[in-house]
This record gives structure tokens, C-alpha cells and sequence, in this order.
């Protein structure tokens, strides 16, 4: 393999898959997002290239992964959650593939149920969810918020924490009851987590980042979970 | 700990996080579905005690989980994909919580994107999908199918591999085009892997279990792609 396109997960490091991190101890060269645990970036050999990706617009990244994939390199391309879930991972891919390098793609813990998990909160659950919808929420105004309210079961919001109370404003505006439980979650599966319960009519946006948005009758199996922090 | 909830993976045992497979090495009791891979099932210590889940109802299994955790044995509960999407975790964590017995849960990499990604389907993609509801289709008559027509984004059916002529005739009733990309995916991730691609309107049973069904425009994303299958 040349380039693996690897989920790193949803902060905890131990969440990255053991595949994942054979890849990353193996690689000549590491491109990261700034997000990724600092400890899984340290996993890679010392002589290790290692390109931060926040400094690199996304055709730029394209471009790094083609031209040191040609050169045979091992690249790992580490990305927060999973690499094609909101991970963009798919561009990465095609431009891989066009260019006719050998690539994988090493699935990751996305943060749609993890996240919500660390602080007790099931997405799914008998009697209360049978689905959950996870959106890209960082233009609100550009969301077909009408078809999202109407959606049976969780609603999952990623990239909405900035705007998480103006995407609930605009849920209720189109008929979700302002009585929805709603959570925010910041840094979530991190020793400095944040979880904000509220009913969605009270919702506010996020104190941090990454932050998740969830939305529906599942965050309050919270209150009957007394959920324990795993060891490190 | 006293109580793991753990996240096997989509099927390939290399996607198992490390944290699961720490706990699962060091573990006095596993508790495991069928389909989880028999590798991990062999990564339990030698003198663990195995219990398959599946001889079990539901009910069996949280009083299992209560009364071993009760005697303070580490267990292990290893379900296939992530244990709080569509893996009932939640009401095993809700038993445990009941009855005051410690627990953690392991997230793990569900279906929802590792499969289809495995073969070459990226769930959301920048112009194509930006949205994906996932839902349980065992009950396809129950589906608010109005609901899931109309959602934008992909669509991924969870055990719906057996009826799932039934829900694409039924989302083409409510307003799909019958020429939606879409693709039935048996046993992802591991070494016999098949998918199916049509559109919407030719989508048949699946040929075996467990199966997802995709869709959506990402499925098109598939022929661009020539993705290689990982080194095991």
C-alpha cells in the first residue's frame, strides 16, 4: 500500500483501530489534522515526515498525497472520526485514484455515536430512536431544515457547534416542538469534555470545539445513565 | 471497570480500537454476538469464561451482565459495529445502571461508513451528500418512508438485506426516483465481500448476512474508484 487514509477517531487516542495504528507506526511520512491527538501523532517512526494539514487547503492536500504516493512513500493521511464520514475523505480518494496511486481507506470511530456515548447518551435505542440523520451543519441557512425536522428518530449535527443556536431556532421555526432534548458536546471522549443538556428552545452555541449537536428524545436516557469515564 | 460494552467492528478483526482490544485481552468473561470474528473472540485470555449471545434473549443477556458484573469479574459484551448503533447497548447499559454495577462502553467503527467505504462508497461527499440518515429496516412496513424519501443525503438500511426489493419498491412509492443509485453490500469488510450495484428500481434481496443497503448519488462515487483492498 502507498497511501492509507486513516480514521484517527473521535479524540481518545485508544479509539483509533489497531489497523489504523500498524499503519501510522509504519509510515514515511504522516499528514494530520491539527485535531488529532497529539499522542497518535507521536506513533510514527521518529524520522517520520510529519505535514500538519490545517496549513494546506484541500487541493493542496490532494496534490502532497498524489506527489509523495508516486514517490512509493508510506503515507498515512490521519483524520479525525472516520475518513468519509464528513472526513472528506472521498476527494482524497478520487484524486488518488485519478492519478493512478495505490491508496486504502482505514475506517475510524466517527463521532455520531461515540461522542454522544461518552456522556451516556445512545443514539439509537428501543422505544425511542430506530434512526439517526448526521448532517454537516456549518451553513445553517443553506440546510433543508424542513425535511431534517420532520425526520423520525436523532438528529446529529456536525460543525454546527458555532451555530448550534440558530440551526435550533430554525428546527423549531419548521415544527420540532422547542421541547426536543438537546445536547452539545465539546471535545467529546477527551478528559476535558463538556456536555450541555438542554431542551432545543434553550439551545446555545457551543463554549468550544469540535463540538456535536444532538438532537432528540435519546439524550434523555442520560439521566438514567450514570456512565463512568474509562480508564485511561 | 467492572462491565465493558465494546464495539467490535464492521467484520475485518483489525477494526476493532485498541482500548477494545485491551479490555478484550484481559478479560474473565466474554460475552459475544455470532458475528463477531472468531480472531477476537480468540484474543479473550485461554481460561475466560465465552458465552455467545445469540443462544440468549435480550432480557438473558442484561441479567448475565448484572450478575457477573456483580461479582466484580471484568467483562467483556462484544457486539458487532459501534454497541449504541443498532447494537441494543443502550439497554444494557441501562440494566447495569439499574442495578448500580460499574460499566463503560467502548465505541467501536460502525457499518455505516467503513462498508459502503470498503467498497468504494463514500457516505457524504462535498456536492453529493451532506447528510446521511442511517436506520433499522428489519420492519420495513413500520418505516416512515415518506420521511426517508423526502430526507436529502444517503440513505443506509441496517438489517434490511432480506426485505430490501420491499423497501426500495416502498421509497419509490413515496417519491424516489426508481433511478437513484444503489448498492446492497454483504458481509463488508471481510475477505468474501459482495456488492451489489443497481438502481433503486432493480434493487433485490440480499444474497446473504449481514447486508446494508446504500443509497444515493454517493454510490456513484464507486465507479471513479479503484480502491484497493487493505493488506490484512
Amino acid at each position: 500500500m502507498t497511501v492509507s487514509l486513516v480514521g484517527a477517531g473521535p479524540g481518545d487516542p485508544e479509539l483509533i483501530t489497531v489497523k489504523g495504528l500498524a499503519r501510522l507506526r509504519a509510515c514515511d511520512v504522516l499528514v494530520y489534522d491539527r485535531l488529532v491527538a497529539a499522542e497518535l501523532v507521536d506513533e510514527a517512526p521518529d524520522d517520520a515526515l510529519r505535514i500538519e494539514r490545517d496549513r494546506l487547503e484541500q487541493d493542496e492536500v490532494n496534490e502532497v498525497l498524489v506527489s509523495l504516493g508516486r514517490r512509493g512513500d508510506e503515507v498515512v493521511r490521519l483524520k479525525g472520526g472516520d475518513p468519509l464520514l464528513f472526513g472528506r475523505g472521498g476527494e482524497e480518494a478520487l484524486a488518488l485514484a485519478r492519478a493512478e496511486v495505490p491508496f486504502e481507506i482505514v475506517p475510524g470511530v466517527s463521532s455520531l455515536a461515540s461522542v454522544p456515548g461518552s456522556v451516556g447518551i445512545p443514539v439509537t435505542h428501543r422505544g425511542l430512536a430506530s434512526a439517526v440523520t448526521a448532517f454537516a451543519a456549518h451553513d445553517v441557512e443553506s440546510l433543508d431544515v424542513a425535511a431534517l425536522a420532520r425526520m423520525p428518530g436523532t438528529l446529529v449535527a456536525y460543525m454546527g457547534g458555532a451555530r448550534a443556536d440558530r440551526l435550533a431556532r430554525r428546527l423549531i421555526e419548521h415544527g420540532l416542538p422547542a421541547s426536543t432534548p438537546a445536547a452539545v458536546i465539546v471535545r467529546g471522549t477527551l478528559p476535558d469534555e463538556q456536555v450541555i443538556v438542554s431542551p432545543l428552545g434553550a439551545v446555545a452555541a457551543a463554549p468550544g470545539t469540535p463540538a456535536l449537536v444532538v438532537i432528540g428524545d435519546v439524550v434523555g436516557v442520560r439521566a438514567l445513565l450514570a456512565v463512568r469515564r474509562s480508564a485511561a
